[in-house]
């Protein structure tokens, strides 16, 4: 063991944490589920240093976990065999190269897309993935978590055309390009695809080029409230339909409002919330649209219709859905926090559907989210002291998973299945498709080192680590 | 030999040709180069059929072509291999499912592009993914080269989020539905993006998900000339920076100008011209960015600006691009298209190195194509009884794909590798890279049936077909 410290600081110097005390918070992301403590992190940075670490860990047989800002919400960069070496992305958080008359950026992917963001600022440029986390989540993350965030509607995810370029350190030492800086390319397989949401399962994320957008001038947020939750979830599918290029269209239930309220003072009418974003370079854009919305809204019921004249106005109208997470602290002490994502016409089949599970396992599951892209967090609160109860939690959370399949959708729209929803996306994908992709894992990662543990069930995992597996 | 046709008959009933004066067709695409005459075209009806097929097809290693609407331009779907069977997916071309409140349809691969958007206008929806060749061109095939086309800036690729799902007949016999029908997904490999773009060397696609938008009730097409061809380009890379939204801007030299005269009458200015499309379901968005647009060109020097006020001079401006390629055979009987896509700002060079090889070659190089995405077509003309005429053409379009390499770009941005681009396209990749993507082939097709002598250089293929092959 101390053999494997000792070739760390031979490939990283002095950047490799190793003392227990200092190590225990690489054992979790930002979901509740305690992993693994590392035996080290290291702190690579460059890709070189990637690549004589991978060598070593494909001969040698040693867990690696790939970790950027941990925001993960699935368990995706939490250590599951004992032992382990986490690779943080930490210092590897340079912008390499901006081309401003191509549109593109090129940066390392430990910096985090709010900085990216203040940087490309400047030059009126925006990277419009905006996950709820981008404060602290790193670009390499969101990459390989294929993040979506508010911003969807109108922009996709990550795999959506925003990635033209990936540098990649696989198992084996090599480091490949893949893609080309274009905005189009066809020549050969989508490699770029394959490692966008691979969860850190075939290689090493060391640089990336973006494809960026001019900065719209000009945005506006409306807020509404309806008197039932169906009413505002049908709302959004009408709205879809209508061809205004909204920028965001999210959801909060009363139970999120409720929370907000206790948090922040914010008052609520009603039971449910639509916000929608409107942006444009050109000022008659956004209120035209921001015209035609506020008549829809009224004919189809809404209430309170408000929307942004000045920015603080805006940060306002903002602030009840920015608030919704850290809020729901105020109803219960902790929270599984899921991304199911079903096709739009389904929201509010699937709001019902969580309002059920919430009664029939007596528990509190306040649910806000992108319902723009049929993508909602339904929120399942718990007291960890209350063991009984947590259960429950737990129990609620795989049903909301399972009646998610049913109702044609998958287990996660932008968090990845990580940990936490191996169990259920295992019954989304059926065996034949996780039998190919375990297959392609393999061929990357022969050894299977990178992110043992996670996005396959234990019995693919066994193969390799046997009883290693504290899952 | 006629065991084949036996067992063919067996699976596709009378849906067998065999009798070489009808297959002669099949030895061809949309390109010049003429490949093996195939020993029957099977037209399957359903997945099952495809399924039966494959697996004899693996077993006996039948060298196996599947085509959509022949339109390929790099000789995708052209047998190399003696005593070949062509899968046409003709047949297969029914809209199985249409989903209004999720905006997506369903379809099968064999459905044109054209019939697909004639159904969904009824809808008032959009399939926005548009190629040249979309009268013809079937969405399997437009799937399998992750076609671009017309409208990209505004709307991306195949790969871009357009495609949510896909069934597949794998070369195992496996029949797998990649994805979900959801706009979001984060759950597992992204086996769709995968399938985009793989040139039906992986599998067999049965049916596609496809998510439509809104069709936008207001359009509005802008026409002008600039005296420099250089300047045009610049101005293309200058208009993207803005923020006006355009879906489309095209870009045609002063070779596709005078073909398009000759052909059509249509007469023109200065030596370039720019064409820009804005789209919306609000009549002033379109007002406001022509408005903007006009001023631009105004200040950047452009001559004879015009706009189209009603749908018939919307269709004559278009008139000059869409006889763009039928236009050239006024200049010469013949022409390679390439596709060459670099980074935008390097546009204003590309134009001016196809303009060079021109001259070094002593040939006609009429370029014309999508300048927003950084996509250009530039047309190597010659005449195919003048052989020597021939070689320089190959030569030069060989030149222009290399100096794309060297400006950062792709040898192909839309029509993909097929056979005519492998050595540029090995150049492009590298062998490492290669070598990844040869391993994805044979995990898939490890008998390696699916398009030999296609994407991949000889000595990939010889491992499998030795000197079978026709290249």
């Amino acid at each position: 063991m101390s053999g494997i410290i000792k070739v760390l600081r031979e490939i990283f110097g002095s950047d490799v944490l190793s003392r227990e005390d200092i190590v225990e918070y690489y054992a979790y992301d930002a979901q509740p589920i305690k992993g693994e403590i590392p035996l080290a992190i290291v702190f690579p940075r460059k890709a070189e240093q990637i690549r004589s670490y991978l060598v070593y860990a494909s001969k040698h047989k040693i867990p690696t976990y790939i970790r950027g800002g941990g925001t993960a919400l699935s368990g995706g960069p939490i250590p599951l065999v004992e032992n382990a070496v986490v690779v943080s992305m930490y210092r590897m958080n340079r912008i390499l190269d901006i081309k401003l008359k191509d549109m593109q950026v090129r940066t390392e992917p430990g910096i985090t897309i709010d900085e990216l963001n203040i940087y490309l600022g400047r030059y009126g440029l925006l990277f419009p993935i905006d996950p709820g986390s981008s404060a602290a989540a790193t670009i390499g993350g969101a990459i390989a978590n294929n993040a979506g965030g508010v911003k969807a509607v109108k922009y996709g995810c990550m795999k959506d055309g925003w990635i033209l370029s990936l540098e990649v350190v696989l198992p084996n030492g090599e480091i490949i390009e893949t893609g080309t800086n274009t905005f189009k390319a066809a020549a050969g397989y989508n490699l770029t695809g394959l490692f966008i949401g691979s969860e850190g399962t075939l290689g090493v994320i060391t640089k990336a080029t973006l494809k960026v957008v001019a900065k719209p001038k000009y945005r506006v947020a409306v807020r509404a409230y309806f008197g039932d939750e169906r009413e505002a979830a049908e709302f959004v599918v009408k709205l879809l339909r209508m061809g205004l290029d909204p920028t965001a269209i999210e959801f909060l239930d009363r139970d999120t409002l409720e929370a907000v309220k206790r948090y922040s003072g914010l008052d609520y009418k009603g039971n449910a919330m639509i916000l929608v974003e409107f942006t444009s370079s050109i000022r008659e854009d956004v209120e035209r649209r921001l015209n035609l919305l506020v008549e829809i809204l009224k004919e189809e019921g809404a209430i309170d219709i408000t929307w942004s004249k000045t920015d603080e106005e805006y940060q306002k109208i903002w602030m009840a859905r920015k608030a919704a997470a850290p809020s729901l602290g105020n109803l219960k002490p902790k929270y599984l926090i899921l991304d199911p994502t079903v096709p739009i016409s389904k929201i509010p089949e699937l709001v019902d559907i969580c309002r059920k599970i919430a009664n029939k396992y007596g528990l509190i599951i306040a649910t806000f989210g992108h319902a723009g892209d049929g993508n909602l967090h339904p929120n399942v609160l718990y007291d960890p002291l209350d063991e009984e109860e947590f259960e429950r939690a737990l129990k609620a959370a795989k049903e909301i998973s399972l009646e998610t399949i049913k109702l044609g959708g998958t287990v996660s729209g932008e968090h990845g299945v990580g940990l936490e929803k191996i169990e259920t996306f295992k019954k989304e994908a059926g065996r034949e498709k996780l039998d190919l992709m375990w297959k392609i894992k393999r061929l990357f990662d022969p050894n299977g080192i990178l992110n043992p543990g996670k996005l396959f069930p234990r019995e693919y995992w066994e193969e390799i680590w046997g009883d290693r597996l504290s899952i």
